[in-house]
């Protein structure tokens, strides 16, 4: 925790309670282009992204997500989608990455968010293209609920010497 | 680009070009803390990280991976690897956040990495497995190769307003 240079990675943390102010639209694009700035297998960039914004599909969401009570709440949720026939082996890897930048620049940005899991459950799959019209060739691969935080966490490791191998297992 | 605090997300780019400067231990900890700091579902952390300095096994990484060049000149590897049975839908998405914070520690760092995919090809988990004695409940995602850059790439962003939806597909 010491290098200040490593605080916007430990600043992330899962936020799950939000006040009702609303997420300002150039916020939005800032947490876009953060995403889109992660690396991707042979650049392919194998993601979409849907922003949400709309009371009826976020209450919905949040209805029939089994974790995404918080949606209720929040005022922004950010589906991160993948193509997988653009890159077969890697698309849930590269969606993962710009999944993750965009967390951290949530964060950085002093908003909050919590990811939560859709593919690959079928059910959650289902209903998450259901809601949005996606097409088949297009995975939901979560949904970011994200708002202005109305809980404090501190920035923290979760370093564990144990998992750390040194040139043989 | 231009606000300052997600500057750390933007200057990630991916190098394959190092200098013979061998990368402190101080900073091979701090990368490794970074890594760990990030999100898993239910906070599962199916990760597990081989440290590779000696010559000789990044030499065989180099010959066996066929994008693998670089590491014959990069004084440092990180083997990302996952334990598939600790969360068996989401082991490959919480490695690879934690794969992207670890790239984004090395660029606060001043370092620089590039990612070199091994799994879901069976034939690069094998020789890395072999490599490392790597046990058949773990499985390695990938290579991270790093060091000091010996190449300079501007920050930057890929967005793509086109892969930008708002409320429905």
């Amino acid at each position: 925790m010491e290098d200040r240079r490593l605080e916007p990675i430990f600043k992330r943390r899962s936020i799950r309670k939000y006040s009702a102010e609303l997420v300002d639209e150039q916020d939005i694009e800032k947490i876009l282009k953060a995403a889109m700035s992660a690396p991707s297998a042979s650049n392919r960039k194998p993601w979409q992204f849907i922003v949400v914004t709309q009371r009826q599909k976020l209450d919905a969401l949040a209805k029939a997500h089994p974790y995404g009570k918080m949606l209720y709440e929040a005022p922004l949720c950010i589906v991160v989608c993948g193509e997988p026939e653009t890159s077969p082996p890697s698309w849930v890897q590269d969606c993962s990455l710009a999944s993750e930048n965009l967390l951290l620049a949530v964060a950085a940005l002093d908003l909050g968010a919590v990811w939560l899991g859709v593919h690959p459950r079928q059910e959650r799959i289902d209903f998450v293209r259901k809601t949005f019209d996606i097409p088949d060739n297009i995975v939901p691969l979560n949904l970011i609920s994200i708002g202005h935080p109305a809980e404090t966490k501190e920035p923290r490791t979760q370093y564990d010497e144990v998992r750390v191998h040194h040139d043989h297992w």
